[in-house]
């Protein structure tokens, strides 16, 4: 996707340790009209798919997430990082967070995905796979089909997309950075 | 706004206790099509100002600013709850929630409030108005300017709403419940 690519290029910030900070336009500050094609391009990778509705995480799956079931008219669900108080019934599933060293509970309510949902999952980084398996494992606990997961960037070079790949996931990564050597970015296709 | 109250009555569930359940459609799962009618709705509620930025506290706020973000061609900004490790200048407030009984801090980096801002701030809840409270001291901090706060819906039976005006803030709900009593919603207006 040449509009995010370049966009990556002109705003992102790469460091060697690994870390691409994009927060002046994905996960901070947000850019809409950015979201808003990103959801487009969505749109086309996943065509013909019979989704009917969306699930991301909080908090930086939500603007991409609710752009695309703005324009494909699904409902979207976000899975919380925090099991809140009011929720009675819910899968719960922990995560591994190397950037935090920590693990936290992902959950979503029973009431919102089932085994009649068909469901596409957002969400802005794909890095070592762990928060997407984690709500694989929600999807899974629900009965629920998976049709694909959507994100914006992609480290290529951690493990999340082959994870997933191995597990016969429709991965689709709108950037895939290859490489931030030398605090350049480089994407591998 | 009709469409929001006509929702609320269909799909909210109220309790006794004060509490309106409303995450079968704005807060866990949500719909797109309402966000975006919510979201037209505050650039008619904010028509004129000139607001160049949107201001957000994460998670269930971020969808409808983003939405109102994409109408008005404008980047959107979601204040944190957690203070990231990677975030190096930025502005603190501490919050205290009645409903988890907990302080916790909310903060948004130095890069993206400054003193050239105009910033309309937009969440999903009006309560107490603790969470309002501490963002406005985010963008007192930063220099920045209000123009306005508009939430989703407001519990109009405690004090947020009078705290907001009496610092002389412009608030707009788009539903303003007055009362849950008997598990019944009220609208004050």
């Amino acid at each position: 996707m040449k509009l995010l690519h370049d966009r990556i290029i002109q705003d992102g910030l790469a460091f060697d340790d690994g870390t691409l900070k994009v927060d002046s336009f994905i996960n901070h500050q947000m850019d809409p009209i950015l979201m808003k094609s990103i959801a487009v391009e969505f749109v086309r990778r996943f065509a013909n798919l019979p989704i009917n509705k969306i699930i991301t995480i909080e908090a930086s799956g939500i603007a991409p997430a609710i752009m695309l079931g703005y324009l494909l008219e699904l409902p979207v669900v976000f899975v919380k990082k925090k099991t809140p108080k009011t929720m009675e019934k819910m899968y719960l599933s922990s995560v591994y967070s190397f950037t935090k060293d920590r693990t936290y509970d992902v959950c979503v309510s029973e009431e919102y995905l089932s085994k009649d949902d068909n469901v596409l999952f957002i969400d802005d980084f794909l890095a070592n796979g762990n928060a997407a398996l984690g709500v694989k494992s929600l999807i899974d606990q629900a009965g629920a089909t998976l049709s694909g997961m959507g994100f914006i960037i992609e480290k290529s070079f951690q493990e999340g997309h082959q994870r997933l790949v191995d597990l016969g996931i429709n991965v689709q990564s709108l950037a895939r950075v290859g490489s931030l050597a030398g605090g350049k970015v480089q994407f591998i296709d």
